[in-house]
């Protein structure tokens, strides 16, 4: 009997490529081949706009190599980037045809001969995270998946990684914070925002905050105090000639953070103390930074960038797992929160519209399969 | 007799303030004085065009004390910090009434009882620079005081500091370079950029740089070729798709050195390559430095700023000294050359046209006492 498998790239499955696979291989011990199941999995051919260009399919059982693990996927969240994978305008991406999704949870559903330490029912994570996660059964090798605690919620486990890993290296991984020590941002409400405030909190660390102004800031402001937030400003709070005499007895922020660009990265860099650190790792806003010579020669200020999937690829992704068992043990006993709208695949194009923002703001759409 | 003597604030003088010498002095040992020469100074009273605010006048001796060394000073620059510091616009600056100039090089004329290790004849600059140094005497505690080799040229000692140990400082403090590695830069043709220049060319280090177009590019270019620029470009041969194209053999540099700020800027990262450095250093367009988001995501750009003021003033003067000696060994064997324009101290006020721009571009002045 042969099988049409699907190809992908980077992921497991073969496209357009005959396996031969004997019809009678589960009575020839020496050549057992185990297979996985069929998968279900929202695919694109070509990049374009999300809504038209990806669509759901069923794709055929794979043949699982020795070190293979086989997970029947969970939940996957869709997140901006995949957006921008799917659309071919982030800088790395899959070759097409391609599955979608590149963070989830899923639960071991078979094994290769010569998998260790992972067992059928066990909950991981692809860590670091790798494309293909929005379909039913992934097929990778064992080194890619991280083994987590299942008393966690699904949905965090889901999104552990792109959001709230990011607030964690970030307050981590460039500035030596300690108790007592301030930050500030824009973008506050953005999930990477929240575990921002919330992660800082829980180091004794204050967060200074800005956000945008428009229709419900003052509901977003007291949503952002109660998780921690120390001082809330909208962006037009701060045309002000000196914006640090609003920080009452905060200390200046030696760390900033910048997802959104134009003014409200100027306010972010406005509140920096001398020598402070801007780590910029989103524009919403579509604008440049702009900064004058005298921020960089006399207030002595850093510029910097962060990115995952950088960080990931090379020399982090060890230390990120434990920061990961870290921030799902933090969700679990619910120290750590953002909203999140869980949503049946079946109605996969329902929450894509919504992640796409058509029907304005809305949560984080995560996909349960 | 009663002498009336200037208080300078951070220098050495003391205005309006009357203090008593005996007149036989030298006769009671147990209470002698040392007392400076009369000193010719260029003084300011308030902050302003320097044209207009600067007069030289005459100050009466000041006493040394027992730490206290008096050069004669031989020799002292007109650099764009000294005229910024006289119109009030840099941000820290002498209380006025005040001296002008920085850096220079003198003779030591007098030392006080406890001074060891500098004679007079010796030749010394103040390392970290410091104010007053447009004037015939400078008293200052023997800390302040660098003893340097006299067989360097005396432009060469009296400006050593500010331009080319920025030059090496910023070579050396921000990216490990290594022979082979070539860095970047706009305002070439600056006296920081000529050292740039001069400096990587003897670590085998190349340089890529960047000038503005204008009458007299080419002859600037011939003369930045002869110091040992590997490439040079005027910024609108940069108008193309990808500049490092234009690179043929060169690695792409991970430093880059912007002390113009707007286009200049953004044409020095665009040479920059993955996770590579920008340092700000100046800012001659007095145009703010534009970056894109992505440049700080997907290429990691840092940007950084040097001010050699703060680096002096903190851990770093020290060695800054063994610095400046390899510098001026450097120049006493021609290995580091740039042009000045030395003129004696009576037209001082000439040279400071010259120094302000008022006749076009001009060699640095440097003030002949």
């Amino acid at each position: 009997m042969a099988l049409v498998a699907l190809k992908f790239i980077n992921g497991s499955r073969l496209f357009f490529h005959r396996t031969h696979i004997p019809s009678n291989s589960r009575t020839i011990r020496a050549f057992s081949v185990i297979m996985s199941p069929p998968s279900t999995a929202v695919v694109y051919d070509l990049h374009g706009p999300p809504d038209t260009v990806t669509r759901v399919i069923n794709l055929p059982p794979v043949e699982m190599k020795a070190n293979d693990v086989c997970v029947k996927m969970l939940a996957a969240p869709i997140n901006p980037s995949d957006i921008n994978r799917i659309e071919g305008v982030y800088p790395v991406r899959p070759e097409v045809p391609a599955v979608g999704g590149y963070e989830g949870v899923g639960e071991v559903h078979s094994v290769g001969n010569a998998v260790q330490g992972l067992s059928p029912g066990d909950w991981v994570i692809p860590s670091p995270p790798s494309s293909g996660t929005w379909q039913t059964y992934v097929v990778k090798d064992q080194s890619v998946w991280h083994k987590i605690n299942k008393e966690v919620p699904m949905e965090y486990a889901a999104t552990v990684t792109v959001n709230p890993l990011t607030a964690l290296r970030m307050l981590e991984d460039f500035v030596s914070l300690k108790a007592g020590d301030s930050v500030v941002q824009n973008g506050a409400t953005s999930i990477v925002g929240q575990c921002i405030i919330q992660l800082a909190k829980i180091r004794g660390i204050h967060s200074i905050n800005i956000i945008r102004d428009r229709a419900g800031s003052d509901k977003s402001k007291e949503k952002l105090k109660r998780l921690g937030a120390d001082e809330i400003f909208s962006e037009s709070q701060l045309e002000v000639k000196n914006v640090k005499s609003l920080l009452a007895n905060l200390p200046e922020p030696a760390l900033g953070f910048n997802c959104v660009g134009g003014n409200a990265a100027t306010l972010v860099l406005k509140f920096l103390r001398q020598g402070g650190t801007m780590v910029t790792y989103g524009g919403m806003s579509k604008k440049p930074i702009t900064v004058s010579t005298s921020s960089f020669i006399f207030k002595d200020v850093s510029l910097r960038g962060f990115w995952l999937q950088k960080l990931m690829g090379i020399d982090k992704a060890n230390e990120s797992r434990k920061l990961i068992d870290y921030l799902l043990d933090l969700a679990r006993q619910e120290k750590l929160k953002y909203e999140m709208e869980v949503v049946p695949f079946d109605n996969f194009h329902i929450a894509l519209n919504k992640a796409l923002g058509k029907q304005g703001s809305q949560p984080k759409q995560v996909i349960k399969f």
